[in-house]
């Protein structure tokens, strides 16, 4: 998800139906240098200090540059030259368009909760649950957790539920459509007070969970809902959800996950989740813009992609021969070189990565993502981004196909929360202006 | 609506618990002065030029001075100063962040929706579906309706809707879960070809207008639903889905309402919808998530209030005395002097009042608005904002209270539609940054 949360592919392929079929993904040297209207050299230092990313071009060819990365420095050197450019970049990695205390990126350690590393917490043994406290306090000291996480109902008629939707509808439209449907049974979800919010936001991650049993094809969700709802943690909730009884190691590994995708500062969701915040939204409502924005298949799409490409290619060892064919098409392969941390890699990724290898490093899905990361690795990709790592947890862990996506949204929630209690906090309403241009193409 | 989605009060009665109670929405010129560093002079000047709104301060006080406008002026000018206030301003009605080819606002002809003027194609006679398609294509020669906008089923299981549902729901809350629920049936939505998304588009507006039958209590909505379903048009299902078979003359009245709410610019909502189709998100999730955005009550509240305050008063002749009582307390009543036309009046309000008024101005519901928008021109309040408009049409069509919302999230559904598609067409990824700030109150 962070991978086309910031830096979306832009080849028809890749993303669905949706990018503009006429641009492609990277240029060569000379035409980089003449969007960015500088010589060749100035392409080549640029790279050398991290501004652009390039990729081999193939046997004899030359190495090519990313038009993403070519259309944010130029939005730079846009933005030096006077305001309505800057306020025309400020929506595009431009400058910052508000503070924000939650989480500061750090290009060598990741995300950083208000003061404290993700990778260290997730390290510490840290529960998901905890985190989401320390995160949205920004208070790190030990206590109990509040009884708002303890096991509850569900709040609506799983019967009626079923009823209306389709069989195999996946997790995040089940969550676009319940979360509404929750809030409509709440009449006191207006308030703000944090601690009002909170408690809504603790029931609906514990919910959010066991509705993950929804979207799956021919069951009666009915015994892994309910199993779900009384799960002693959020993580095994999750298991419970799939109808698999995590062991204590599994246990641990799903709440390292969840604690790495917490949050990561404004991508696309978290912003639309802090719009819907600044009119008084509820939470539920912040929560509905949030996922609705990660459904587009810019944001939310990468991990299941990279869930589709190790379907097709079924056995780790044809995964290579996958790589490379989709290479040699001019497919790009997405999930790697999070362009925030390139060229390092996303620690996030890496650590998902290694904690599939510790536990499971042997069976054949985990054993596939490893060597789509030795392919993309040899060919000079860089590392997996946090969509690979939590493909490769997902499959770690037996949960099915699809089920990437599904955590990230539950962790992110978390973030979404955070940011938009701090919105609610500072008060203004986002309400930007549009310049008004005629269309040359309009007949009236 | 647009009332606050320009210039949300801060008053706590007004806007639910949201706002911060430590604020009030009116200063004295001294403070006016002090905040935005200029002689009090400079106030006056800023005043009589509309800059600031003022208004009286009551037996023997001096006048008050608007909060948000003198924040708004603060914020233009730190814009002149550098580029990060640029940037921060931008999401506060500050340089505009993007181009748009749909609606520009004339202070005094109100929305001109792709060169046609909003009253003039009401005055017109235009109907809703014939205005939509105009201002979703830009082609406004005469041609048949597609379609698409013909009677259509429901495509979900009204009976197990029902089950799931509170029995009060709202109209809001309703849509803001069934859009997502069709979303999960209909498996082609990602694509972004705009026929594909207008075919969509048509069919939603349908079925959200049939739902409103879903939000009243203790009835049994199926024949509402079904009678909306097959209505000849829009603004009839609307009246089928209350249960009231409109003449031909309230049609008309509805029709042009539904055309003089259907865009305005980039409000909070739109903005939001915007947020999500740059992700590639379908038309369901960003009409989701402007209706997320809408829900809040600095947002989507305005025209609630006004139902609540007619509800307070009861018959016509205790309405000056409520406006009075509730001056007198210093509560904020909201629904005129819209920011982006004042000194002017809304021209949408007017219009939208007169329509009220020449439909069935003797009328008891009607004559309360009269007596409000007369005690508050009285008061030197300005003229009618378009939320005071839709309530009266509301009110003397005979529908509910609380449908102003719901006629305006289905007009404003159009708008939605039309920022979609351009974005999707203008192809870039809502990525802001925020700059990270330590908060000095967090303890870890």
């Amino acid at each position: 998800m962070d991978e086309s949360e910031a830096f979306p592919s832009d080849q028809p392929n890749v993303a669905g139906h949706f990018p503009r079929e006429s641009e492609s993904e990277f240029l060569s040297a000379r035409e980089a240098a003449a969007m960015l209207g500088v010589k060749l050299p100035t392409v080549y230092a640029y790279t050398s200090r991290g501004l652009i990313q390039s990729v081999p071009g193939g046997k004899g060819r030359s190495r090519r540059y990313r038009r993403r990365d070519l259309e944010r420095l130029c939005a730079r050197r846009d933005a030096r030259a006077g305001h309505g450019p800057v306020a025309a970049a400020a929506l595009r990695q431009g400058e910052p368009v508000m503070d924000s205390s939650i989480t500061m990126i750090s290009v060598e350690r990741g995300p950083i909760y208000r003061g404290r590393s993700a990778l260290e917490l997730a390290t510490e043994g840290r529960s998901f649950e905890w985190v989401a406290e320390g995160l949205w306090s920004g208070d790190w000291r030990d206590r109990p957790l509040p009884e708002s996480w303890q096991p509850a109902g569900l709040g609506i008629d799983l019967g009626g539920l079923t009823r209306v939707l389709p069989s195999k509808a996946g997790p995040l439209p089940v969550l676009s459509f319940v979360i509404p449907l929750l809030a409509s049974h709440d009449p006191g979800r207006f308030s703000w007070h944090p601690e009002a919010v909170l408690a809504r936001a603790r029931f609906l991650l514990r919910r959010s969970a066991a509705l993950l049993a929804l979207g799956r094809e021919g069951e009666d969700p009915g015994p892994a809902v309910e199993a779900a709802l009384r799960a002693p943690s959020i993580a095994a909730a999750v298991g419970a959800a799939f109808s698999i009884d995590l062991k204590d190691d599994e246990i641990d590994v799903l709440d390292q996950s969840l604690v790495l995708a917490a949050d990561h500062e404004l991508n696309a969701s978290t912003f639309a989740a802090r719009v819907a915040a600044s009119t008084g939204a509820d939470i539920y409502g912040c929560i509905s813009a949030a996922l609705a924005a990660l459904s587009g298949p810019r944001h939310g799409g990468a991990a299941d992609r990279v869930d589709a490409l190790l379907l097709e290619a079924g056995p780790a060892e044809r995964v290579e021969e996958v790589v490379h064919d989709r290479q040699r098409r001019g497919e790009v392969i997405e999930g790697f070189a999070h362009p925030i941390y390139a060229p390092h890699a996303d620690p996030r990724g890496t650590r998902l990565l290694e904690l599939a290898r510790a536990l499971r490093g042997n069976a054949e899905p985990v054993q596939s993502v490893i060597a789509l990361v030795d392919a993309m690795q040899q060919g000079g990709f860089g590392g997996p981004s946090i969509d690979v790592g939590l493909v490769a947890v997902a499959r770690a862990l037996g949960l099915p196909a699809g089920t990437a996506t599904a955590l990230f949204a539950l962790a992110r929630t978390v973030g979404w929360v955070a940011h938009s209690l701090e919105q609610y906090e500072a008060g203004f309403l986002v309400r930007p202006r549009a310049r008004y241009r005629q269309d040359p193409a309009a007949a009236g």
